[in-house]
């Protein structure tokens, strides 16, 4: 297909097209004569990855780029495209100076490693989780993570897991992946809030 | 306390503080002097509340506004200031010509409704999950959203709910409401990317 028709198939403007293909997030197309390329499914397909990432995941470009950039390189081993794609994933948390901060994050480490979690020791989420068991602290608030490993940990073994197609092409693997990650989470997060709502006129008697 | 005290002890900048002082996010200290003010814990905590919102919830400054304004306006009933609130905490979704919208966001409908849960019709989480379903759709992923619902129903229900001093001051409800939403969010979303981390770890048996 043309460019014309990629984009009204994709929504996504000719302008910005071109500034994926320039920033090499999207594939060359198949150069037809000096002012034509002809593009195809995957091209279709990677906007539409892009466009879930960017409207629905609300990563930044410079995120979407890394994960892009790792299901591209067909050198790195699965396991490490996944890991960099994870951390992309990731908003990402400042260290603070005090003992607040080594003190939830310790807690944090202690945590995985009691539940035998294999996650590596400079994953961000580590300090993304600390970071929030701070300010809940701050702010007096008790926390009972149990809940929500053991709910966490469910979902994704049992469901989401079993979605991604590890036996097929790598990066089927990761595209499945990060969109489970994201979209999945977007997901969940809309629910609870769904929740809240509903169970706070319930409790308020609205 | 001294507005330098205050910003030592939450960690937020002295013109920081002032600009949220200006903005009516923050309320106004004692006046001792032409120049100076004394601060007390209210400030601090609330200063502390809007932290958690901005840096972790990753809230924007006009969303938080919106939830403080809700808070300290004692002219609502409880149930539309958590209204406000909540719809602030939304990243909102704006819905899309065709068909694929339409039939998404009819099936939240439905599902809202089969629920019985209580959520106005203009909900804006809504659209937002509308807008996921039609993503996953056009990127061919199969939907199952059993286990969400029931699993965020749940969380919400036996777990957040009972954290919520309904019987107490009115801000003290919807400060525990707004944060218990945002925070608990994070939390249970960076536990699902850290399972994900250590479960694709073990499929792939890195």
């Amino acid at each position: 297909m043309r460019i014309s028709e990629l984009s009204a198939r994709s929504g996504v403007a000719i302008p910005t097209i071109k500034y994926y293909l320039r920033e090499g997030m999207l594939h060359q197309g198949v150069q037809t004569s000096a002012t034509r390329a002809e593009y195809g499914e995957s091209h279709l397909r990677r906007l539409r990855l892009i466009r879930a990432l960017l409207d629905v995941g609300r990563l930044s470009v410079s995120s979407i780029k890394k994960v892009v950039a790792a299901v591209d390189d067909e050198s790195l081993p699965i396991h490490e495209m996944l890991g960099i794609a994870h951390y992309a994933l990731s908003p990402g948390a400042q260290p603070e100076p005090g003992e607040d901060w080594q003190q939830a994050r310790s807690e944090v480490d202690r945590l995985v490693e009691d539940l035998g979690w294999d996650i590596t020791p400079d994953a961000p989420t580590r300090d993304e989780l600390a970071q929030t068991l701070v300010r809940m602290r701050q702010l007096g608030m008790e926390v009972d993570l149990a809940p929500y490993v053991e709910t966490a940990g469910r979902l994704v073994s049992e469901v989401e897991m079993d979605k991604i197609p590890f036996d097929g092409p790598r990066d089927a693997a990761v595209e499945a992946l990060v969109l489970g990650t994201v979209l999945y989470g977007r997901v969940f997060d809309a629910l609870r809030r769904m929740a809240h709502e509903s169970e706070s006129a319930a409790r308020l008697g609205s």
